[in-house]
């Protein structure tokens, strides 16, 4: 593949700050985590919430993954609008989304996930009043204390879930977001300790009596662990598919930087810097900052919502765009309402990023 | 006014996280703002950059604002869709902007800034292509070296946009934004100080024979002193309406909460805290923390995209609400599609925020 900078010097997005998805790049990434799942005999639940595109989730489910995993109640539903067949909503679903995702089901495989009896309580209520069944995951806590039962406590769960109308006990959740943005050496040894963990509860539910129908779970940090592992049946991975710095920066992740923000220059009064009209507004804060691709060398500091500064000015030219890696996708993504996917000679493709949270 | 924990237990949002408006302290805050601007003989423009939405800024309007500020062309473009007839974009236009602002004019009365003559020369170009007239402001940096001509500098740009054509100069405008936060002392300091440079400027203009028809600035912080000093004939506030932690925290601006966020306790499997569905997707990180409201005495820490930690549970049980008070209303709101505007009974009205960036 030619250069990233020859790449980017012939892209002109119709406004700035811009997502630009780089088409080549995001192809080659959902062709390596399909392979890799394949080869893995690993279901790809590709997650959706990184870039709430109902396009780019289209995108991988023609490439073979069975479905997509969302984090919120909204984002399920533009999934199942956009033409999605089969969602998972990984994130706990408040008492007023349950009888949204029954809405859903039917047509639609629609799956969540619980940790408590109260919660699936809502969820067999809004199931049997819209005449669906829902697939029900348990969360586990692989030890991030966010959400999900300690591992002893998920078998009582799933004795709840299977005395309850309205629910089918899909499996077990888990998701160790605390595990992915690990250095390799690091990674390695808490994704091994956990996975420890997590065969001995499934040799505690078998030997139970129940056999969770799917192990749903892992990311894009991990994922080649996960893969591995000979626990995981589903991949939840969502980043390798567009990446950011942060992922980036970790050194051993096999997928190709995809996604670029474009801003314009639009004030150099300065031999220092330069103002560039992408801000908070624009790259989210959260992880580390974004990195200046064009121009080489400078750095960027965000001025305010919609202002940013490049560090020295490095040949941007008032007028002229300079182009950033985000530094972590997804709530970059969140800030933003459509990307603008470029084929190699400049030509570019506006994908709506529709997967919005509930609004109404 | 009742207090605002009674007036909270009544509010029930069909969904969360939620964006939640009290309406009598918006309403109060639009009032106080209005008269403060009345009495001091100072137009009000106010900055809809804060609260993206058509609906809010027509009330300010409807209150006797004159027009409104935005920062983007897409929060232009939505405001004159949205019946605002008069629009000032208060931060640089990249060279994309300026057809599609000239495309607004006409009917609508529409100015912008600039700090250099190619910034003038390209409002010019796309004026005459479109028929109109764009007001042009020289935009003076007080010292953020963000954007913005220094103070000696104006005269010679306001040479050039007098020059040509397509352009109106109607002033100068001057935005101090690292004044705005700064602790009362500090604050009345830095105003000072800038406020007589802006007086010498306009001076040595005058003494040229350019007579700036509008001296537009200020803000939520400093809006006391603009008033006082004579020398803004339009003022920018924008925060004012809705308030944040941030603001709130200077402890000496007569406006009241008026913005919250509430969150549904999705997850609560531990003594120490409880987990909210309300991360960086829904609080924006820049500024300070979040304030947690309800339960009182509960500190909030984000974990992850779409959770949040609430420490102690403060009695906040699974499946309830948690509110919180927005560190920083800008960004916040930029994450969000839709206000609930409620009355003290608790009835909500949904005000779209539709005032996004240009995505096409």
């Amino acid at each position: 593949m030619e250069s990233l900078t020859a790449f980017l010097a012939r892209v002109q997005p119709p406004l700035t700050p811009a997502l630009v998805v780089r088409r080549t790049a995001l192809m080659a990434n959902l062709a390596a985590m399909q392979a890799a799942c394949d080869a893995g005999g690993v279901r790809l639940r590709a997650h959706g919430k990184m870039h709430k595109c109902s396009r780019l989730g289209r995108a991988q489910v023609a490439g073979g993954a069975v479905g997509l995993c969302c984090q919120t109640v909204g984002e399920a539903e533009a999934y199942v609008a956009g033409g999605i067949a089969d969602v998972l909503v990984t994130a706990p679903v408040p008492p007023w989304g349950w009888p949204r995702l029954a809405a859903l089901a039917g047509a639609t495989r629609v799956a969540g996930v619980m940790d408590s009896p109260a919660q699936a309580a809502a969820a067999s209520a809004a199931a049997v009043a819209a005449g669906v069944v829902i697939d029900a995951f348990v969360d586990v806590d692989p030890g991030m204390g966010r959400a999900g039962v300690a591992p002893g406590d998920a078998a009582a769960l799933v004795a709840v879930i299977k005395g309850l109308p309205g629910l089918n006990w899909a499996g077990i959740q888990a998701y160790c977001g605390h595990h992915q943005h690990l250095l390799p050496a690091e990674r390695a040894a808490a994704h091994a300790a956990w996975t420890d963990q997590l065969r001995g509860l499934l040799a505690d539910l078998r030997r139970a009596g129940l056999n969770p129908g799917q192990i749903t779970g892992g990311g894009t940090g991990t994922a080649a662990m996960d893969l591995a592992a000979g626990v995981y049946t589903e991949l939840q991975a969502g980043s390798y598919a567009l990446m950011d710095v942060e992922y980036g920066d970790l050194g051993d992740l096999p997928f190709q930087p995809a996604l670029f923000l474009a801003a314009s220059v639009v004030s150099a009064r300065h031999a220092s810097h330069v103002t560039c009209d992408a801000g908070h507004k624009a790259l989210h804060p959260n992880g580390p900052p974004p990195r200046v691709l064009v121009p080489a060398g400078s750095q960027y500091r965000p001025a305010g919502d919609e202002h940013g500064a490049i560090i020295p000015p490095g040949g941007a030219a008032e007028g002229g765009l300079v182009w950033l890696q985000p530094g972590h996708v997804d709530p970059t993504i969140a800030l933003h309402d459509a990307l603008f996917v470029a084929d190699e000679d400049g030509r570019l493709e506006r994908w709506p990023i529709d997967a919005r949270r509930s609004s109404q």
